[in-house]
């Protein structure tokens, strides 16, 4: 049975996401069509990247990700359908998949020029399910495209690491649920810029000096419960997508509040962090 | 593969929606559940109306529409099964099919009344999942419902058209996802009655004489990205269900603001279009 | 084909959820993955235990159900795999089983034991889709854990009965899509105190001398509309979890207001019953 999810800013609310399960469903009849996102902000294609990265990889191979991420047809914004790390994305060319594809070379780009025959506003609806349901029964991709040979790029802020290497400066890319502030700063690369020296990690007027693994590490649970100021504990740590992560233990943005509003932190500020360096260190 | 799908106002949190899919799936096998919206705000038959009329026409024909709006039986609020357009719809008889099915004549309507023998206080689950399934087993509507001729009828507020057929007065009947408001002016009327003549449309204290196909089209992709004014600009356009849609370019109601926050306007509110006299439009 | 459901508070925008739908596609080729809810409140076991009591009854014996919240494997908080009323579910032994299970034994219990072999901040995703896939490949519980006999207690805070039998002293658990509030009190309880006996609720101070079956029992349809005082009208009834629920008839949270708005209530308010005394009654 084929996957197919979907990742757009269309929201639960009105008709958009239905319509696109609806033709897939009028197309394809053997079928999981699987939700990645669609409250992705309005046209915010860095949020739903970072959205898309965590979660495709954990499908199977083989499976179709349609993403209604700014995909009205433009000038500057063509229709593509890429193979990458065994996966399909059929999306607009607007530097999405750069971001997505920051490691990792797509094997195969065609540019979709099915749109000569479809008059539409709603590609996603009108385009993109029929470039799927052709993939889901074994067409290829010159089929509906003509090969190019590169992605569009977008510069994706990457962190920062100063030439004495005792630095690194990035910056929050996202909020989740829970309002902790993910970086840009990824657990490979504060290892090896860290090099197993102390640091600190500073915020606005927040610091922290250690990086924990998971939330829980962060509470001494061979201290009674009321001693372990657990509530409002505020930590550091990689989070499941592996990203630096500034947190508040068991936060709750609608009651206590969470890392992104006690902190004072929003999308776009920069954490630092500072290395010791290894003279100090030693001497 | 039988295809159901759910329209309610009972949001994503409670159990409400998960309990129906539960008794769907235990009484049915091969079922494909697909949700069109549970944010249709409380008991709001026109929202759903709007969301579910253009939803639906993309399913296979022959799919199952369960409406979980309003639907709680009265004594002013009987349950309905009816085939329309090759579809099933189960929902209360509240009005809302004549607003779905303005254009369409239902081919079936049964008021279901298999209640005898069902002490419910929520019928979405007792009543409309057990008709769904009578209906996917290949049942016909007339074992669980009288035939009747008629659905109620409720006055949606169409257009109204001037005598000298040079102004047409709609309203807001729908805001979307990214805060663009959505008239009940369609493509169809506006074409009817502007026979190529120059327009103004007005909302509050915007004017526009431009109504465009696509989003895009609103901008000139000649100039320079700096020189283009795409943000914040406002336009009119013929969205993707064909409804007339006053807009702002790649507006994020949470952030920059939206037609409806920047425009001032909101459901219900007017919005006229003043078409020039030919006289004039000569002369 | 196997149901699997899932209930946490991870929401609806970050991967996570599609994370975990994933890797249950990687993992199974044939499956229904349904939504109880993402919406629970951070952290929140007992909004979660009564979202879950409240659906998965309805759904196939056999249907196995994981609980994303406040899942992190800690010193105090081990994972539990269990078999209740032929059901299944994956789960923290944090409490929450306890609060679902309340009126019915577990036939049998294991304490997961499969981390050894797996590294993990992410519980839900690694570990609890592990064991669901063994448990839909037919694999019993004892090969992923041992057994223990009895799960981890929580104090529910049950409604109070005062000596006299003529008080019931509950609180509020849930607030609903439309914001009514929910007590703990059940119907059954309720009629077991009541013994047909004039009553009075109070909540702040709100008091209401009927309960209700239904929402439209409280209107009376043989007036005319405009003498039906429906708006806004103030009503107690038993809600489709036959818990008693303190409602505001066709409310709107987010404009005329609800229950909880305009009743001025919270989550763990009080509500009262006080029962008349049946000399009195006589008398």
């Amino acid at each position: 049975m084929s996957i197919i999810t979907l990742t757009t800013d269309f929201g639960y609310k009105d008709h958009s996401v239905a319509a696109v399960k609806a033709a897939l469903f009028s197309e394809l009849k053997n079928l999981n069509i699987v939700d990645i996102s669609h409250e992705v902000s309005p046209f915010h294609i860095t949020e739903a990247a970072y959205i898309i990265k965590n979660a495709y990889h954990n499908f199977p191979k083989g499976s179709i990700h349609l993403v209604g991420v700014d995909a009205e047809l433009s000038p500057e914004n063509k229709h593509v359908a890429i193979l990458l790390d065994g996966h399909y994305f059929i999306c607009a060319n607007n530097g999405i998949l750069s971001l997505i594809a920051s490691e990792i070379k797509p094997s195969k780009i065609v540019e979709i020029n099915i749109h000569n025959s479809i008059e539409t506003n709603f590609p996603v609806l009108d385009v993109f399910v029929k470039v799927a349901a052709h993939i889901c029964r074994g067409g290829t991709l010159e089929v509906i495209g003509k090969s190019i040979s590169e992605i569009q790029q977008i510069k994706n802020l990457e962190p920062i690491v100063n030439d004495k290497q005792n630095q690194i400066i990035g910056h929050i890319i996202y909020i989740d649920n829970y309002g902790n502030v993910v970086t840009n700063i990824t657990k490979k690369k504060f290892t090896e810029i860290a090099k197993g020296r102390k640091f600190v990690i500073s915020a606005r007027n927040i610091q922290m000096s250690k990086v924990y693994e998971t939330y829980s590490e962060a509470i001494n649970f061979k201290l009674p419960k009321e001693k372990r100021e657990e509530e409002g504990k505020k930590l550091a740590l990689f989070n499941t997508a592996r990203y630096l992560e500034l947190a508040v233990y068991k936060s709750n943005p609608h009651t206590v509040g969470s890392a992104a509003s006690l902190f004072g932190l929003k999308l776009s500020d920069s954490v630092s962090i500072n290395f010791e360096n290894e003279t100090n260190y030693v001497g």
